[in-house]
């Protein structure tokens, strides 16, 4: 497939991104910043989406023309969107456990 | 290798039904709601264990005979089978986390 | 490319010893034995970075002779290695969370 090349760094590119910023979500979520860190995994998604038109436009290629040659460049760009979409999906649940442990902290502080 | 297209969409669908029970898991578990959350993952379990069966009956096929041509498909299916399984496992330590958060959020209760 | 089994099988040991420390750090952490989850995760990059050493020689392969066959082996093997990565990324984010959810515990002994 023509072009494989190019899309590979452009997935691998914006998926890079996008881990980035869902690392950063996370460090915000564990220092109680809980906007900046809902507004950082708002971003990654834009990367992630990018990355996930690409990969649908090289299995929808398959699927038309069965003539797709896999390369490691390409499968490791797969392996890097897959893995950041996992990564944002945990980034959700420790804002919300974050936020949940936040709400504890302040019970306590006001109780005591 | 025959088949590996059916192979393929029998591990994106089974996996696809697990990711929505792991989700499902983390969900009861920021709820409190413990053994639905265990449930859950125990259902995830059976659906991986149908799309881990296909991708050991891959891999033996490639060790007998050398020659498996590789689709796109196939490899977005081993990449969903391989985040969902590491899903899973934070999915148990998810449940965990919130069983010692209600502990708290019940000691605060109790004391106050 | 010659030696590609041989790559795969390094990098699936390497990785599964490496899972191996991210998942008993995480219970450590658990357990609120914050040194020895730490070390585990010390211990578990040393395992992946074998891994990441021998995936960039195969990256490098294909950039230079542009004539890897990719054989399911080495893609399962890659698959292992992203998914044990974001499985130690989280592993770190494990940690800190529950040093928090200790803090908050001795703060609530010390003050009943």
């Amino acid at each position: 497939m023509e072009g494989l090349e190019l899309i590979s760094f452009n997935i691998i590119s914006n998926v890079g991104s996008a881990k980035s910023k869902v690392m950063e979500s996370m460090q915000k979520s564990r220092n109680g910043e809980f906007e900046e860190a809902q507004q950082l995994i708002m971003e990654a998604n834009d990367f992630l989406m990018i990355g996930e038109k690409e990969h649908f436009q090289v299995i929808t290629q398959e699927a038309k023309e069965k003539n797709v040659d896999i390369t490691i460049l390409f499968m490791h760009a797969e392996d890097q969107l897959m893995s950041t979409v996992t990564l944002r999906d945990i980034a959700n649940e420790v804002l919300e456990n974050y936020k949940m442990m936040y709400e504890l902290k302040q019970l306590i502080k006001e109780k005591m």
